[in-house]
């Protein structure tokens, strides 16, 4: 069965933001600190080093229930038996997708205006808008939509948004009542002096209002 | 039902040396001069870009009965419906790539030594050996085993060995006569003056001597 995540607080890896420490350490610190999903993004690692990184995050992960997406590679998500994928626009098209993962697999999709989003078909199970602010980590990222942005996204489709780009503890908050769930981060938890800090911190900034 | 494919002459793509044509046409060529297979490599193309390629060259050759294998990316293979992958050492694990793509696709690997092909499982359908020679074509590639360290590794397995690496129609038959069934090739056809009389003359030098 399809899992349902968390998508609250969303750690989008990046080897090369984690200060010199093991990338499995910054996971595990992130994951005690709440963050629910966790994406293994990774442009230039050989495949078979890609496959063998997935597998141990994988099994760092299963343990815990949260589940572990792959940016981009379809190929490295099936041999990993990871959870899912999250593609870009310029990567493998959704429904072609799904197809290759089959029903029980997470498909996210990053989205960057209300016609990609409305664009989406039911093999999307959830969407990455943004990037929201500016932000360095994505040296090719767009334009940022902030979060009137994010808003528009949000009246285009009825799909879980989770807001991605120059997201941090302080600002989350604003892009979850912008209409998103949850947001997805990369150095805010990566670069952080405590990645599990950084991840409660985030995870009380995106909480509903009570 | 898994192809036969003819190994005598198999090309492997490099866009950045067919001097500025296109490579759909520097294919139609070769297989015009009677390359057998064709192996598309990318290693800098988004995955989308990848799989329109990869459906552009398919269709090209699907009626000409000559198979697509696509380098590395699996996923790639099963979105365009390629009829296989060729696998380096440090991509995806021959008996994994093998449970994914099926019993009815091909699947090659490039091995270096006597070790990796005696290290081959029946998942595997054919072997590259190289590099045979010095070449200028792959930037990463290991020392030139020579026409010994191929009939060293002919010892060392019954699958068909192609010879990759510096071959030319010049060398092309000493790399038969040591033990290969044929000769993949990149810049001796993509930066040939005429891809189809380059490969016209490799297929004559590969021939069995009569």
């Amino acid at each position: 069965m399809r899992p349902s995540p968390r998508l609250g607080v969303y750690l989008v890896t990046d080897r090369g933001l984690c200060l010199g420490r093991d990338l499995l350490d910054v996971i595990r610190e992130a994951v005690a600190g709440s963050a629910g999903v966790v994406q293994l993004r990774e442009k230039n690692l050989a495949t078979r080093a890609f496959i063998e990184l997935a597998v141990a995050v994988k099994e760092l992960l299963a343990p815990l229930g949260v589940p572990l997406l792959i940016n981009d590679r379809v190929d490295v998500a099936l041999a990993s038996d990871a959870d899912g994928v999250h593609l870009g626009q310029d990567d493998m098209p959704a429904a072609l997708a799904r197809r290759l993962i089959g029903a029980d697999k997470l498909l996210g999709l990053s989205v960057h205006t209300p016609q990609e989003a409305a664009a989406c078909g039911a093999d999307v199970d959830y969407l990455g808008a943004g990037p929201i602010f500016a932000t360095a980590t994505k040296p090719d990222a767009k334009a940022p939509i902030g979060l009137d942005g994010l808003a528009r996204i949000r009246l285009a489709t009825d799909l879980p948004l989770v807001g991605i780009g120059g997201v941090d503890a302080g600002n989350a908050a604003g892009v979850v009542r912008a209409g998103a769930c949850g947001v997805a981060v990369v150095s805010a938890i990566c670069s952080a002096a405590s990645p599990r800090e950084a991840a409660a911190a985030l995870a009380l900034a995106v909480r509903p209002a009570g």
